[in-house]
């Protein structure tokens, strides 16, 4: 179901009651852009990813969002769906409202566009929102103002003023002053007349504000004015009305209701986010980490510096999360499923050993009989399909033969984890948890001049294996091993490099104090970090294996410069994301420009830029 | 006519040929914003309004870019109108060019939507462009390219290499070994059988990878691999063509004269622009300041901080500029022009005493019998139209029968002056000389609470007469008297205030140094500027009212707060633009949310806030 500004009001009943009667929530939201800051990449720290995101993710705008509530049906064994499609935009409902400014990505823009998302009306026909720090704010200004109208009320019953709040008293410029008093002499006869109203020719603002002022003070409550538009809101001009005190404290308590009114519709989308959340349902979103930082940035609070307040914040709004790519990578899925992205996920989950249960759209709500990628609507309903395939198949895993719902322990290892895209070892952000603190003693921070490119670390670290690399910038990457027992082999042989310089991973980020030795020794002992630091650091493989049981440990297996993307074949959701080159370039700028794309609308990115031909 | 990226190349000769022939050329251009810093304001100096323009305003995208090419026919006394409207959009045509971020604002997104502006054209069909940098840039990374290609050529001759620069030895990991293994053993009896092409199943950019660099090695220049995309674009696959080194190198050639037009693409619509350069015709806008810094930023280079630099640049790139919202201003214009809003100006010029002189469209063009406003094209038609008017009035002016047309010693006193919005006292930049220095001697810099509102202004300076505000921030405001002569009694009486500080406009921008008084004197002599700047201040509005000639001396005149906008009737371009408070209320916020606005799309901005409909 479309929603927008118009239909807004109609609908929002139906979905509180979708929301209240759901077994789970689905969401999806689409943006216009996908960072703007420096590039991620597969060794961020949870924090340091936040981090990116937080500063990089959150100028660009939220301009649909998906909902779709399911409802399952015990005595039909069935799921009735009802997706929800809702064009959101902020414009600036009254000159209180702040007249938002916002990022774009070019290439977001054109994909969405060519998807078919309809940016006329999301810009025409958007629902506003408000964040509760901007409708208090608003809700303030109007109290005051209200107040001080009640202070000076009735209104117009001095006609000059004395106060020096409320003094109104006018000079007339010279130049105006025939223009105004032929005004006040149409408006005396129209009181003296049988006539109703009157409209005044249309004048710019300042002389409609001289009139206001001097009718103010000559007429007194016995006439009304009112702004008005004229055709094709080409020109404003004054109406003129009889009036009374009482018509006119009558005419003053509807403005203010109007107000109110109009505040309550600037709240808009905010609504809908907020009955998400006071429900306490599941919500599912696939790779949702983006779409629920900007939830919380755009509907809640600005988001906090340090990633622990950040999940104390989203505990508090959305206590329980599943993230379906997150899932799909874990045992027994990331056996079955080779790409995580939603249109391949969906695809392997239709087919066997899996099974569709039977899903079912109320009369108003479209069947989506044709695949509409990238409409958030759709992809809230895909993403809840996928679940409840995934669900099923935990149940026929451990023989169960009713369906698995939410509150099932069959789910808890999945819950309240967000993927964590492209980091090569930690593959969630925990929202109940420490995160994972892998060992990379195998990882190096390399600078080097800003000519090399990735084959030039290639050949660097031939001798020693197989390397992954994660660019940082033109001049520095993080290299990986991949015969972890290489890497005091190549950190002794390396540490002393002329051109470049290679530091082990810990050293990098917990450099030894400046009284330290200045050339670090050649073996890990050396650089045991000296304070808290080292327990994370000192976690071992094999303990991230059995920590994060059933995620399967990734790992490193390629030489390949394609590798800074695509490590191992099960992150699929990369695949479409990747613009690599297949014809012999070795430009590293391109390759963090891939590592940029951060979202799961990424068939996005593989369209963007045409594939070489040729090799 | 409208012009997009599918019929972009087929037009731009006729495009070219309509500014060769073309009398005078008008521009318009519509963006995704207008600013986004500092508030101007009446005083702004044109350095400080260029600075703020520059810094606030560049970050919007050009989307819309009007043309219209106004060729006069002797024969037949009249003109010819050929109006193109280009959609823009900096889509990035492959992956070495960049993804452009840039920055919209809410209000000018929903009015531009609104009135018809086709955003969903724009984002998926907009004409790509590149500035001149970005150009060269790319052009160096291709020719890099082609050079290595060339010293390599030809290609895969060597099977193994044995460079460090080519190396592409690959490593295939032991989990895709049987993958690469089964390939290979596919293309061989691909190669020894009677097909032509077959196609491998699709597959990651990683394992595509480990095929081109295994097939390379094993087969050389006898297949040839290309990438394709499936349907729908899903998927990625390679298909294998039999070859031999002739061949590949054949479409080696293709591939780099392919990527050579797809640069020539890219450059799109700066093409457009540079030939409108070249031209060295007459230039025409309306309030054609903005247009003008990005048509230089986005095509041309950055621009410079000073103001003098702009205007040798602007000079360089559009030697004949001519700005028809200054025209209109002007004697003996504005005597007859009460509001000079693009779309009032029109109906303005088109009744007496003026006379619409003939306009023919040619076939393949618009007739545009019905508005458009803010279409970039439209009104780029409408400025020329205005303009023609103009240009035969002031003919008829000078008793002269013939149309004046540019070059006309009768149009030299319009030419290089870009109008300047809502200054108070200088009316616009002038390109090819000093700018105006008036007199500011009646001004003062006010410093005051948070709380204050323009009605305390109002009466701490009752006493002198009525006053214009010109708001900068929450706490500050330049305030001018209109009882000049009362200036430096105000000041002996105010500068001593206890919870405000009344400051003069000299001593504000030119402070007395450290070991100066630290209470100006109450007298003008006292705060002389000690330098050249002087000068500057000494300019007497006399003097202000024969340099300017025939530019109309503004005038102050009010004492209301929307004085900040409104100070007289002449300047009716904001008449449109003002959302201005009829109902009593005083937050001066709203004041300066509405100087804002500094574009000539203004009915615009009337639209955005429902004005209050009681007082």
């Amino acid at each position: 179901m479309e929603i927008t500004r118009h239909n807004f009001k109609q609908v929002i009943d139906q979905v509180s009651e979708a929301v209240d009667e759901a077994s789970f929530l689905c969401i999806d939201g689409e943006f216009t852009g996908l960072n703007n800051g420096p590039a991620v990449h597969g060794f961020d720290t949870p924090q340091e990813r936040y981090d990116k995101l937080r500063k990089g993710s959150l100028d660009f705008l939220f301009v649909q969002f998906g909902l779709c509530a399911f409802k399952y049906e015990t005595e039909e064994s069935r799921f009735v769906a009802r997706p929800f499609n809702f064009y959101i935009f902020p414009r600036p409902l009254n000159r209180n409202a702040p007249d938002c400014r916002f990022l774009c990505q070019a290439s977001s823009l054109h994909f969405l566009a060519s998807q078919g998302m309809d940016f006329n009306k999301v810009f025409r026909d958007g629902i506003p929102y408000l964040s509760p720090v901007d409708e208090q704010q608003m809700r303030d200004t109007l109290d005051q103002k209200h107040a001080t109208q009640q202070l000076n009320s009735p209104p117009f019953t001095s006609g000059t003023a004395h106060t020096s709040d409320s003094t109104r008293t006018i000079q007339v410029p010279a130049e105006h002053k025939d223009f105004i008093q032929q005004t006040l002499t149409r408006i005396q006869s129209f009181i003296d007349s049988d006539e109703d109203t009157i409209q005044l020719e249309p004048c710019n603002a300042y002389l409609r504000k001289l009139i206001y002022s001097t009718v103010k003070n000559k007429f007194s409550s016995s006439v009304y004015l009112e702004t008005k538009v004229g055709e094709q809101n080409q020109h404003y001009f004054i109406e003129v009305s009889k009036a009374n005190e009482e018509l006119l404290k009558k005419r003053g308590e509807e403005k203010r209701q109007q107000e109110l009114d109009e505040l309550d519709d600037a709240v808009g989308m905010s609504k809908i986010i907020r009955m998400i959340c006071q429900s306490g349902k599941l919500v599912i979103g696939h790779n949702m980490l983006l779409d629920v930082l900007h939830l919380l940035h755009k509907f809640s609070y600005p988001l906090p510096q340090e990633i622990d307040e950040f999940k104390s914040l989203v505990n508090c709004l959305f206590p329980r999360l599943l993230d379906t790519k997150l899932m799909a990578s874990m045992h027994p899925f990331k056996e079955l499923v080779s790409n995580t992205t939603l249109g391949d996920l969906e695809a392997t989950l239709g087919k066997e050993p899996f099974k569709v249960p039977v899903i079912v759209f109320p009369e108003d709500f479209p069947a989506y009989e044709t695949a509409q990628e990238h409409q958030a609507g759709y992809d809230a309903y895909i993403t809840g399909r996928c679940f409840t395939i995934m669900a099923n198949y935990l149940g026929k895993f451990k023989s169960q033969s009713k369906p698995v719902l939410p509150g099932s322990a069959l789910l808890e290892p999945f819950v309240n984890k967000l993927y964590l895209m492209r980091v090569q070892d930690i593959p969630y952000i925990n929202l109940t948890g420490e995160d994972l603190k892998p060992n990379r003693d195998h990882v190096f921070h390399v600078t080097f001049p800003k000519e090399w490119k990735s084959n030039d670390l290639y050949q660097l670290f031939r001798p020693f294996g197989p390397i992954y690399i994660a660019w940082i910038d033109d001049t520095s990457a993080f290299v990986a091993m991949s015969k972890k027992d290489q890497s005091d082999l190549a950190y002794k042989m390396l540490c002393e490099g002329v051109s470049y310089r290679v530091r082990r991973y810990g050293e990098h980020k917990e450099p030894l104090a400046p009284h330290g030795r200045k050339r670090p020794l050649s073996f890990p002992e050396a650089i045991t970090p000296r304070n808290g630091e080292g327990k994370r650091l000192k976690v071992t493989s094999s303990d991230v294996g059995r920590r994060v049981s059933p995620v399967t440990q990734r790992c490193i297996t390629t030489i390949l410069e394609e590798a800074e993307d695509k490590p191992t074949t099960e992150t699929g959701e990369e695949e479409e994301e990747e613009h690599l080159k297949e014809d012999g370039d070795e430009d590293k700028g391109d390759l963090k420009e891939e590592i940029l794309a951060e979202k799961d609308n990424d068939s996005t990115q593989a369209q963007l830029f045409e594939e070489p031909q040729v090799w």
